[in-house]
């Protein structure tokens, strides 16, 4: 196991009925932003009540946060920030809504020329404005952790950024928003909180024992409550175990000691910047044919993953591992997500030089755990993805 | 899965050289106090460490804290807290040290009659003042939670007390202090950690799917280590394994949205405070006759311990729960610790009755997950461990 130092202080407010308690956590006086999406709180009861619970405080909105939070929509929202006098926000959405709230929350107290430096330049943000989030989208994990993604849509850049500022102070999930996502998200934010896993699991054994055993909970969980999900997502059980487990997907507890990966993401995001495929999607896009690339330093782990989470108990190691990766596709497939880039876009020749050339003019030389997959590499692996 | 709120702010800083670290996680101009146990820590080298790290430190020392952390000599340490302006706690040592650290964080900002009612009254501390741990003995979970048990040795008695202002700032966890522990300290921990996770599992199904996950890999990695720790506790591999699961068995995250039993945990207490006996052996004292009193409201969970932890595959629904049972006490025994309080006292008659009466005159009408075990229970279940 390696060296590792782990702290999480978010609240969670976990369960039925909970949206009201966000009163409870948000201090009297505080001059409150309520951050949202594009208006689906207002169809399924969430803003009533939010704004119900908050009805005593001093409230300014901002609505219209896009998946793949924008920079520029961004902007807006903080100089209404400024303008207000806000020194709280409350981030009523799923990941994208919390991304787009960690960024102000960072942008809001940054003192450098321009808040894309933040991103940019991988600024870590130690303290940033406090804010609490409401969770109305299982998926992305950005609840319970620090990690924020940011889209720039006039260069197609999608960044990251975070720091232990941008902890939220705490996040309140009612399992029973999930009645109301349509099937798409679901299958997405399934797809993502199982990649999640995958991208700090599917690396090479350093003999943290429990580590693996904790992200194997998280995937026999989430296979095991996803036809219930998507069946009917009114089965509470069902779904209060997919949003917790979306949850401890990536709240830090899964990667400490152990190697992580991140390449299926780093890769995926340029998918999303340059077709807008949904994040999840790429994901699926990409896994697959990561995994076959770098069968080689992956094989033991895909096997240790076959064997105890498809139960395969016949074949060599290799035939073990090359089950795993089928079965990981099968599963997107499942799902009702495709799994190769043509089948988002006819105009996909060309791609992998890309996202090879903006990783190069990123400087980025090395992806995955052991920083091996230089540029040339990437651009083999989305060859293969086409 | 029921409703929960889960917080746990706790730093844990986890590995080979990190007792370097304390000097980074203490203000430089606190007026600390070092407290410890009964001087092993000055020869395994934890002590001289420790203190190199902080040689710039104003430090006063507190050593001799038993296990079972006694009241009396807590008040000791008190009026040394007192008497030098103390403002920062730093427990160096297992279980017994933190626990006794964090009676003296909440007894130093306490300003009722006298700190014993923080204990009888169950009074809960929202601020207490701040401390850190260097861990040295891997089990009770202590330096990473909000609780803590002390004992008073002239009424015998050994009450709990807890609150968020109980948390540690930080806790320093490295594996190798574990070279230097006594198998039998080693057995005991690992008996200790292993109960934790039951009295969180043993219980009844909410349909938390992934708690009881999590729960079984802490008891499967226990299991996995538990041998190799034994044989040879220079193996790193099994050693920071079985580290961070003592950690997490009893962090919180187990039982969030799931009932809990601690029923062993509350008559393990008093075979403690009347006989002296280790912690950790009073819980396999009581642990297989109360799960064997209780089968038919824990039978379920036991059928699903014995085939996700034991591999039994074969048998009906109670056959399965039964041989859970038996391979709990079989575990217990294979760590050397009996199971029978006769093996550690020929003066066991009448234990049951007064316990029954402790218990009666506390007003514990009903302990365990349903709260339904009486005094009168209590005592048959005791009778059951002679």
């Amino acid at each position: 196991m390696n060296n590792f130092q782990f702290k999480n202080p978010v609240k969670i407010i976990f369960g039925k009925e909970t949206i009201a308690n966000v009163a409870d956590e948000i201090p009297k006086d505080a001059n409150v932003l309520l951050l949202y999406g594009g208006g689906s709180i207002k169809k399924n009861g969430v803003y009533n009540q939010v704004k119900d619970a908050l009805k005593e405080y001093s409230i300014t909105e901002f609505g219209g946060i896009p998946a793949n939070p924008e920079y520029e929509v961004l902007l807006e929202a903080l100089q209404v920030i400024k303008d207000n006098d806000i020194n709280y926000l409350l981030a009523v959405g799923g990941g994208s809504v919390i991304d787009g709230t960690k960024f102000l929350s960072a942008a809001a107290l940054y003192t450098g020329d321009t808040p894309w430096d933040i991103l940019k330049n991988s600024i870590r943000t130690e303290v940033g404005m406090p804010f609490g989030t409401v969770l109305t989208l299982p998926a992305t994990g950005s609840e319970m952790n620090s990690g924020a993604v940011i889209t720039r849509r006039e260069t197609k850049e999608k960044l990251g950024m975070g720091g232990p500022g941008l902890f939220p102070q705490f996040s309140i999930l009612d399992p029973r928003v999930i009645s109301s996502i349509p099937q798409r998200q679901l299958a997405n934010g399934i797809a993502d909180a199982f990649t999640h896993v995958l991208e700090q699991y599917m690396t090479y054994s350093v003999g943290a024992l429990l580590q693996d055993r904790f992200a194997e909970s998280v995937l026999q969980t989430l296979l095991e409550v996803a036809p219930k999900v998507l069946k009917d997502p009114t089965d509470y059980e069902a779904i209060s175990n997919y949003m917790w487990s979306c949850t401890m997907a990536l709240n830090g507890l899964l990667m400490q000691g152990v190697p992580t990966d991140w390449a299926v993401h780093a890769i995926g995001h340029e998918l999303t910047a340059l077709y807008g495929i949904d994040h999840a999607r790429t994901l699926a896009i990409i896994a697959p044919s990561h995994y076959e690339y770098n069968f080689e330093t992956k094989k033991d782990k895909l096997a240790q993953y076959a064997e105890r989470i498809w139960n395969v108990t016949e074949g060599t190691l290799e035939e073990k591992a090359r089950i795993g990766i089928e079965k990981t596709e099968s599963f997107y497939k499942g799902l009702g997500i495709d799994t190769k880039l043509s089948d988002y876009t006819s105009e996909y020749e060309g791609t992998a030089e890309t996202i090879a050339n903006r990783f190069k003019e990123r400087g980025w030389t090395g992806l995955g755990e052991h920083k091996s997959i230089t540029p040339e590499k990437v651009e083999e692996i989305v060859k293969m993805s086409y």
